[in-house]
């Protein structure tokens, strides 16, 4: 494996003390990209995926990519007043204050089969969210599944008795 | 062609007197998406294109595609502070006031062939700045191609001497 080499880190981003995971060299590698898209796609073949979620705005490139693979519809969820039909609403603590995403109302079918990507599993909040999303239109969430996952913010633990997968830890 | 029936008209979105044209229709169903796709790559097959910019935010979900079907890096141009690692931006020229995208310096290369991607083609000024990022960094643009191109708004002559493709015109 080795698509952790093209994750780089970026000191202090977006502010003073974060350790950033910076994933535009595995974008801009195509075979790298690939990789981490067959990693990704290799735990969900023969699940009946109907519908891929990717969480603004970096959960939109292999969300895209993921949605392609699995012949699946692709569905953004996205920042508060981005998207233009009739929407749903999610919001969930940050460090300070708190954060909204939305949904359109038909973009998920009772009964759908639903994969949620992001790019990063950090504290679980922004899954949480939509799982809620997804959840409240009938949604069937069959995995939450992210290139990276940082273990020591314990997400997991927000996300309970769903099935999450990572293509990279730290 | 039947990729211009999933794109959606909302009126008044995302102010009064604008027809937006949203796009998530297209994007949710597998069919149109992968229509849209193969014509939006069926004028880029051996031209050489090593790297596809995705334009923030709705550009980055068919550019993420074109990168995967070219086997061509994929680059986001973002909006002001969003990339981590060291950037140049260009602004352009709003209705009201202006607006500013960055790009990562080690994106391009020079000599590197790009394609330039974005969801609207509208008055052009969001193409003309990508494209002289790309130009700033020594790349070669070698088409901008949009999903919709709005005709009335004459955004090609803010383009000129570059390649322009549209799957749908309006």
């Amino acid at each position: 494996m080795t698509v952790d080499k093209y994750i780089r880190d970026i000191q202090d981003f977006p502010k003073e003390g974060i350790l950033f995971k910076d994933i535009t060299p595995l974008l801009i590698d195509p075979s790298a990209r690939k990789e981490c898209l067959d990693i990704l796609v290799s735990t969900l073949r023969d699940k009946g995926i109907n519908k891929v979620i990717g969480v603004e705005s970096r959960g939109f490139f292999f969300g895209t990519l993921l949605a392609q693979e699995l012949n699946a519809g692709f569905v953004p969820v996205r920042k508060p007043n981005k998207l233009p039909y009739d929407t749903i609403a999610a919001s969930y603590a940050l460090e300070y204050g708190t954060d909204t995403l939305e949904i359109h109302t038909d973009a998920i079918q009772k009964g759908d089969r639903v994969l949620i990507h992001d790019d990063v599993l950090a504290t679980g909040g922004t899954a949480k969210a939509v799982c809620e999303l997804v959840e409240q239109l009938g949604g069937i969430i069959v995995q939450c599944n992210f290139i990276m996952e940082l273990t020591f913010l314990n997400g997991r633990e927000k996300l309970a008795q769903k099935d999450i997968f990572a293509a990279i830890k730290y």
